[in-house]
């Protein structure tokens, strides 16, 4: 068995500082193909492209590492890398990131990064994605690269089943502050929006969208609590989104 | 107390069958308000949008019925809806179809409808997608308007928590051979992808997304199973996506 293959995707583009960092780390650990969007995804969700062809094109990206960006969403390019150059066969793993701010709670629901590695684990890869809680788009990514470079080591020699998908999120602190990882529950928070209204020079409204994040769990269990501790928290996710524990509620209902 | 207040969304677009069919079906069970997108949002799953304003602009629907399009997707709907139209209050139900196309098993992910659902449920505010077994944008709306209404009639009686997130999956017949209702699991199955690759008159590859559905399960509690015996198929959905389950041996390979 040769080098693990490796994809590696994001949201913020082929372009961003946080997949260089990435690919970087984990270049000693496998074979890297990267298949990014060309422009920044930030808030598509798990959206797919039906209605207009993709692209996708060979690119120069770091010495020794297969590129290429693509017009579509993260979803789209775990999609077509897996048909196209990996010619229906599945890579060993697929990370996505990482990405510039957090994804931790609620934001898993409109993270493109975490849309990438659900369509990973749909396609029965396993799949991780790093976010960092920074959205500097100039952050520095050496502690979290280094922490991307340690969790998938691990995650390589361990016997993971098909079902692996990890939500993992890292604080913006210096290595050596780093406390540790906690696998811990996604957090009930969520983000209280206000949406700012303008007139544009016709005279006609608009909206811009601003939000405050609120976190209403004081569970110490969660990705929230453990992040502000100082942890990286890892939160395994699952796409399967019965609500088993309200079936029977349900079924009362519509008797 | 007043009728019940009900926001009423979709993601094929204010101008889709599915849209008109639901709110004439639902405007016996209370006060409508509409805010829908402008233009089709299909595959968009759960994206919001961040980095340009959206607009909402008054528009004639159905006499008696207040409406608004909407430059955003289903999530930015009921955002809005819920930020500038009910002053940051909730409406008493969110309703968001009928869908042209099944939002069953794994297509719950990719699903702007389920995505408007589940953006008013982390809101707090009771919520229900519709969707109908036909991608026929023409299809007869006729058996679905009529179960949508006498599903959301039992589900306004009930003693519903805030939690309620129902996604409804309406087989495409005529009402009397349907079934009838069965609260089920989200069935394993998944699109099972192609890409045609094509080439451009510049000579530049481009690929179009092709897939077959396939159901790997074979569980009589899904909602993959009872759809295809005729019954209309309600699997409860949460937002809190960590897998319980897996948190033992996730531990394991980090300790």
């Amino acid at each position: 068995m040769g080098k693990p293959k490796i994809l590696v995707t994001n949201d913020d583009s082929i372009h961003a500082g946080g997949i260089k960092a990435l690919v970087k780390s984990l270049m000693p650990l496998g074979k890297i193909t990267v298949v990014a969007p060309k422009l920044p995804q930030s808030g598509m969700g798990h959206a797919i492209t039906l209605n207009r062809p993709i692209r996708m094109k060979k690119v120069d990206f770091i010495e020794g590492v297969e590129a290429y960006e693509c017009s579509g969403t993260p979803a789209d390019c775990v999609k077509l890398a897996k048909s196209v150059l990996f010619k229906k066969k599945n890579p060993d793993l697929c990370v996505s990131g990482i990405n510039h701010g957090s994804n931790a709670s609620i934001n898993v629901v409109y993270s493109g990064t975490m849309s990438a590695a659900m369509e990973a684990a749909i396609e029965g890869i396993p799949a991780v994605g790093f976010s960092l809680l920074s959205w500097d788009e100039a952050a520095d990514m050496n502690a979290s690269a280094n922490i991307a470079y340690s969790l998938i080591k691990k995650i390589l020699n361990a016997d993971n089943g098909k079902n692996l998908l990890l939500n993992v999120n890292i604080p913006y602190m210096p290595l050596e502050d780093i406390k540790g990882v906690k696998v811990v529950r996604q957090a009930d928070a969520k983000w209280v929006e206000e949406y700012e209204e303008r007139e544009d020079p016709m005279g006609n409204k608009y909206y811009w969208l601003k939000g405050q994040f609120v976190n209403f769990d004081d569970r110490q269990d969660t990705d929230e609590f453990v992040l502000s501790n100082g942890y990286v928290s890892i939160v395994p996710i699952k796409f399967d989104l019965t609500a088993f524990e309200e079936i029977k509620d349900i079924k009362k209902i519509f008797d």
